[in-house]
């Protein structure tokens, strides 16, 4: 791609946050164009109506441009869209890079990239922290790795997405981050679920818990969201309970390959097994306070 | 006391803490006196100094005040100050309250309670969140419980030295809440320094996760001001490793008593004492990343 | 008392246990005497039926004997028995000796043995390992500490009374020793538990599962007797849950003030606070099992 | 095969255990013939001496037998004796068995099965319980799956080779009640160890601990076995740590899948692999002791 020339962009998936992300990229009027696919292609129509291009399958996307990138749902999709028929590997070549946003295990981002760099594309994992109002708002935290230059020129995709992005290191490095955020993140929830369970067992208001937690050095904005769902023991899924425990399980996996105990995150895991068990696997991961309650 | 009528105060404790909260007590103009004590009477000067009187002995302060409070250094001192020679049991009337603000377990608090009451005077235990320099700029947050009462009266102290008040029910039930909020912020110390140390193991920067952290649902001061320190595994106390851990241990015998169990809450209490057992108890509770070193 | 003169025993309490090793100190033909004292008096007279002497209160059964042993049911009792009312102190005295073979705290044991020899009487605290059926069998396990003069004198009544007896040092030993024992046991039991709900999950027989542990390194007649409550979920108590629970307890203090982490003590003490939240305190302590079932 | 005829008895795999069970069969004299094969065809070579035929590949050992007996060293050397050149598969047929008597993973257990069936032939897993001396003595514990027919068929050898053998279901049943009773033998050599380190946190000797557990309702051969390992702080490996790590890994996550908590196995196997980062993967997993040491 030459120096000053506009990059043509294309992405792959527009699910809740593929929608909200490419529509950011297409706004920003930083791009010479934006080429939309989706599995299900009537999902593309909305984006064409507001200047999108669209295309039938992935390769025709690679085809048609410079940067593909891919927001899909899980790594069966994600794998599906790469290596199945008229796939990204069918399109991809030197000059043309791919970024893969979708949560996904270390092993599926290494085999993607692996595959891509075989062909000659540049390839960079990019997994996200945050969820569906911080992809409309641009404000997604991006955990990159790869291939530097491409992260180093898709910057500006990026900084349409995300309010920051990171680099992390060689392919693999954003899927091993992910899973240390979320194991602190579900260890966390876990730590605050048994505050909650206890005040209310030793005769105190959780919402003055919830006050007290909110006024000090501990006060987060996941306490504060979750702590009236947990009062209410009403578990509206954003993050599902059992997702949360996989993730917990993988980051778990993570330690035992590297020797590092993790006596507090196994702990948690097991309190969302029981949850899970409960039959709280589809709720929100906030229902590990049920693993409380017996 | 007559309605109307500035209040004449006692304060009893002129620690690091108590220095400062006297001092505000003393500043506001609220009040028609401000009469304070220490075990070690010299340290009353500076304060005497400002415009505060001084007297030789708790029964001296109580004597000559509407309210008295305490902020002493530990379970003994607080017993020390009430039961002692000339303390302030020898004073304590109908119309006196007294206000125990150190952080003392329940058992004691209720102790205390029983003997102020017991000779007519009001009881207020209200242990506080924040050290030393939320102390200095009447941030404080005040967990109060006892006597509604007393606790209404002296709403306008609170107001100087804290942010924020909570009346959470009979005697004892303060002790327990603050507990409760220890018991979380152990453990979330926990979980967060599981993510570093697997952070570490696993190749990525622990710059780059305290980052991320920051930046999503989870942000929260404490990892921001306790990340650094764990870096540099250097761990000046603000908060001592004993001190936390001994708070863990309460708790559990807490949920003990109530059949609580607490899994998360008890592996984090392990790999406190854990820390302990490598010399960690002297320094700041982050150093149970420590416990996470082989 | 004379070297090659027949010793006159004393015993205090004739619960389950403790009337099974009178009787046998009796049968033994070893001792001159055997007087003994129950807090329900009427309870001496099978007894005393049988060739023993009784007297009305613990004091009046030590100024008549050369050592005088006691079982009884927890720490207050073994406490009322020394300092109450015509107790163990009003008679002990330099040449006599006092074994308290009842289950009681460190704590307990140190503040009676230090009252014993401050009246110039000799101490050894012997709590036992082994129930009802050892205790008629005179097979118990006697785990002393102390004076090692009178431990060495009261061989032939801890002969009488059990197949094994251990010195283990200075009064405090043998107290200590009994709570790593039970944490030992109640770990053991939470660990034995959750392998019969794993196999019942993974479609395997508990029976199966019972019987392979029983042919391999790991059988231990624990789990041979206590397997078949399990499958049934049914718990006569032998031991009751509450104890065990209180036991893992201790154990786990005593490892905080030894700065000792026991990690999967205080996991299996969470599934015995478990099991007690769900109602099974006075069940035996197999029911933890409960605590694997959602 | 005919009623009343003897069996023709092939044996894939002369390890310590495999050469030991391959004796034991040849010397029953129950069986038509004992065909050897091994990777390192020179390790046939004493069998022959005494008696056994030997063929140069596996397909050729399930060509001339009846029923094939394997004992492999791990999943890998298992998937390569039947799906490799020459392999089972080349060979097996209607009317003929395979055992695989080799420690492998379900998933493993189920692949080689689904083959075998493909093909027409029979199928038993049947992994053990015990090492070298047991399999020298023919006292080995063999859980039994898959085919019943088969199973029945081969009591005789089992007969030789064990002391007792269980049929437990379906193909994998065996893999999982083999995950089932090495948690349970993980989690209660954890439970040893800390109980171990806190008698000698606690002024105990550790010697006494051995002799009252061995006295008691919790006696087994292990902790006779390897207290004095413990003492000692030398572990020869009779079972490496690092392998059982693995199978508590593996039954955490068959717990996982089957939505059983399992806290007390989580936390000893935390502890393992603390034991492994410190060094002890390769020694006895009684070395689980050094995660206790600071």
């Amino acid at each position: 791609m030459a120096e000053g020339t506009k990059m043509r962009i294309g992405f792959l998936g527009l699910g809740i946050m593929g929608e909200a992300m490419a529509r950011n990229l297409l706004k920003s009027g930083l791009f010479a164009s934006v080429t939309v696919w989706n599995r299900t292609l009537a999902k593309c129509q909305t984006l064409v109506s507001e200047g999108a291009q669209s295309a039938e399958t992935p390769a025709a996307v690679v085809a048609a441009c410079d940067v593909t990138f891919a927001m899909l749902a899980d790594p069966d999709a994600a794998l599906a869209a790469v290596f199945g028929e008229n796939g990204v590997l069918a399109a991809i070549a030197p000059g043309k890079g791919y970024v893969d946003m979708s949560t996904v295990d270390e092993a599926t981002s290494t085999k993607i990239g692996e595959a891509i760099t075989a062909k000659g594309g540049k390839f960079v994992e990019g997994p996200v922290s945050g969820s569906k109002k911080p992809a409309i708002d641009g404000q997604l935290i991006i955990m990159g790795a790869g291939d530097k230059e491409l992260y180093d020129l898709v910057q500006p995709a990026f900084g349409v997405m995300g309010k920051k992005s990171f680099f992390l290191g060689a392919t693999g490095a954003a899927a091993r981050m992910k899973l240390v955020v979320n194991m602190v993140m579900g260890s966390m929830m876990g730590a605050f679920c048994e505050g909650m369970a206890l005040a209310d067992k030793a005769g105190l208001e959780q919402s003055a818990l919830l006050e007290i937690l909110g006024l000090g050095a501990m006060a987060n904005p996941m306490f504060a969201l979750k702590g009236p769902a947990i009062m209410a023991r009403s578990y509206p899924p954003a993050f599902p309970l059992k997702h949360q425990q996989k993730d917990l399980r993988l980051a778990l996996a993570l330690g035992d390959s590297l020797n590092q105990p993790l006596p507090v995150a196994a702990a948690a895991n097991e309190a969302f097994k029981d949850a899970k068990g409960k039959g709280r696997g589809d709720d929100d991961f906030a229902a590990v306070y049920e693993a409380t309650q017996q």
